[in-house]
């Protein structure tokens, strides 16, 4: 994992050195947990029971062939792009579920996997989501009618102390894992939340920890902003706003990448989305994206700036023919990948669209832990320099007591 | 189709008037083809040549089981949208390849398709783009070593007068249908680039052609712009612009939406993102993002408007059980996600973001037909409101030639 700021120096250096100074007061506030939702800092501490996650997974693993993983935003977007990211042995036995209320998306899963051997996963804090609910109501009933028998050991709850959940898996004799008090939704994937489905999939989720772990370590080493990634990335992030860049623009090149950004998306999107701040979060995939908004990034409003995802070494490349070779001068889908994505980057920021990079070694455990713990660290740093409680969402429930009220 | 503009209509009140007058010199423009990019209207006439359209498609249909179409940007999102909006009974033949340059991604769907019957569809203008010379380079392999005899029944292609993929179909005695000199990608969806994959697919292409011709001749009778919406729509997103709004947020709560609104973003993105303007185009699914961009909708900065897609008859629409009605008061997914969206746009109407709603009476060909011309004509409307030449795409090549130097 490398982050690389060549292409956005120029739009944020007589900032820098103003937000520098900021950035050790708030570091400090994170560290001595004394910054505004500092009851929500779990996510640092990385304290994970390998041995009874593993047992949990084996044990669903053997018993059915089919996960279905029931969650809505933070509860699903972790295990989601971990999942997608890693690739791994389970990948294709595992449907998330219950982020949407599309009949037919469901209908459409269900009548995929009727024969199958299904094991459910209920992933929420409280189960009070509506969505989950219903999603339940179905899945319960649709696995009722097919294994009358030991129906309770079909289901596993990860949820929180208090709410309809628990109760609802205690009264049926469901298995039950936790979710800490103090780590939010979008901060969870290294909780019981994320790591379970994780652990499912066949990943070797030990490894992850170690890279988030890594990443820590060198947070806590280097004081100094050009060595610290994390602060340089949370300055770089207020000082482009302060210039009305109110776009973050994350884009990739493997489709693998795609979940992760979308897991992105809901970090910064929810943490600093308040008090009527925040860059908005989107995000493209290139190439189907160059020939789509392409246009707007190279002339349009220049109001976005890019976080451009590469990953280095990619097992699979597909070989072109030495007649392709001929007339183009290329010798693989990799190569001109490659090629597309460094011009992309020099005509963009020809384009004054600042361009953040981060280079990704490859697809591992290692790697997406490492990636993580960046992100996280680097969203909390950023919400606190813009002003803002990074761990709260209190808009979400703004259209949810609309609902209730009529 | 039912254009909604209740909750807009306080953000550009004391600026629509000023738009109003605009928008009648504009349209005469359009109308007699004297505006900027003149050359480029052959979308307003609507001529398709049914028979011949369908005639290549079922003989495409009944010599193979599979149908790869390889095209990027406008020559394959439009198909791409129509076929997942309809649901045709084609529609899993069908994969759509050669818009990135994932090795993965081409890889995973060729394994899947070893062992069927193969027809390539390869649409691109001039066929010099390099991801579909490259895509097209593993494809023409791949099939010529299953398929040695024949050969070239195994290719049609959809392209320009002149070019690189002109001459290769030539020389390979491949079959060819024409694209007009007079239409650009992203307002092709009603030529042969679109409606050869979605005639294939066994939609009514003839239909979808009735919709929009229907809503063609609403535009000319209707020059009030109380009762054309395209007028309003246009308007609107002018005096939204003018107010810094600088976003516009497509939403649906159908995934069979999520390709139409990927149309849409290039459709606008293309057309009005030049000369340092334009209202940047992105998108959120609901309710899955409602949990990840909820809150900086909600409260985030006051940088974006919403146009809303809502699907009023579903046909499908799964029931819960009378439990769940006992405690929740709701019958079904299709009831709750009506209820979230009528409390989504007064959450968010509240909350200071102006919300267009776009009511979609069903899935069905007239409709699309209906949705396709309405948004064609709005944006070609609303990019010569903003100043800018809608038809052309200069920034789309900045970075292949940046490609092509070194």
């Amino acid at each position: 994992m490398k982050f690389i700021d060549n292409y956005v120096q120029k739009f944020v250096q007589e900032d820098y050195k103003n937000f520098e100074s900021e950035i050790f007061r708030i570091d400090k506030l994170l560290k001595n947990k004394t910054c505004v939702g500092n009851n929500m800092l779990g996510w640092q501490d990385l304290n994970v029971n390998f041995k009874k996650i593993k047992n949990v997974a084996e044990n669903i693993n053997s018993n059915s062939d089919c996960i279905l993983i029931i969650g809505i935003g933070g509860s699903y977007l972790g295990a989601k792009m971990a999942i997608d990211f890693l690739n791994p042995v389970n990948k294709n036995k595992i449907y998330f579920i219950g982020h949407n209320l599309d009949s037919e998306h469901l209908n459409n899963i269900l009548n995929k996997i009727q024969d199958r051997k299904i094991h459910a996963i209920i992933i929420s804090k409280s189960g009070n989501t509506i969505e989950i609910k219903a999603t339940l109501d179905i899945i319960f009933n649709f696995i009722r009618k097919k294994n009358k028998q030991n129906l309770h050991k079909c289901f596993t709850v990860v949820t929180g102390k208090n709410g309809f959940l628990r109760n609802f898996a205690e009264i049926n004799n469901w298995q039950i894992l936790d979710i800490p008090d103090n780590i939010g939704g979008r901060f969870s994937v290294l909780t019981n939340v994320g790591l379970l489905p994780i652990a499912i999939s066949g990943a070797d989720i030990e490894k992850i920890i170690s890279g988030a772990k890594e990443i820590k370590k060198n947070i806590e080493n280097s004081s100094n902003s050009n060595y610290n990634y994390c602060y340089k990335y949370a300055i770089i992030r207020n000082a482009l706003y302060k210039k009305k860049f109110m776009i973050e623009l994350f884009s990739s090149f493997s489709s693998r990448m795609i979940s992760f950004i979308e897991w992105l998306k809901q970090l910064f999107g929810e943490s600093e989305g308040k008090d009527n701040k925040g860059l908005f979060p989107t995000s493209v995939f290139f190439s189907t994206d160059l020939h789509s908004l392409g246009q707007f990034i190279q002339e349009g409003s220049k109001i976005l700036f890019e976080t451009i995802f590469f990953v280095k070494n990619l097992k699979l490349d597909l070989k072109l023919s030495d007649k392709f070779e001929n007339y183009d001068n290329y010798k693989s889908f990799n190569e001109i990948n490659r090629k597309i994505f460094e011009s992309v980057v020099l005509a963009h920021h020809d384009g004054k669209v600042p361009c953040n990079i981060m280079e990704i070694e490859e697809f591992s455990e290692l790697e997406l832990g490492r990636l993580i713990y960046f992100f996280e660290f680097s969203c909390a740093l950023s919400a606190l320099m813009l002003g803002v409680n990074p761990f709260n969402q209190p808009g979400v429930e703004v259209y949810k007591k609309i609902m209730l009220n009529k």
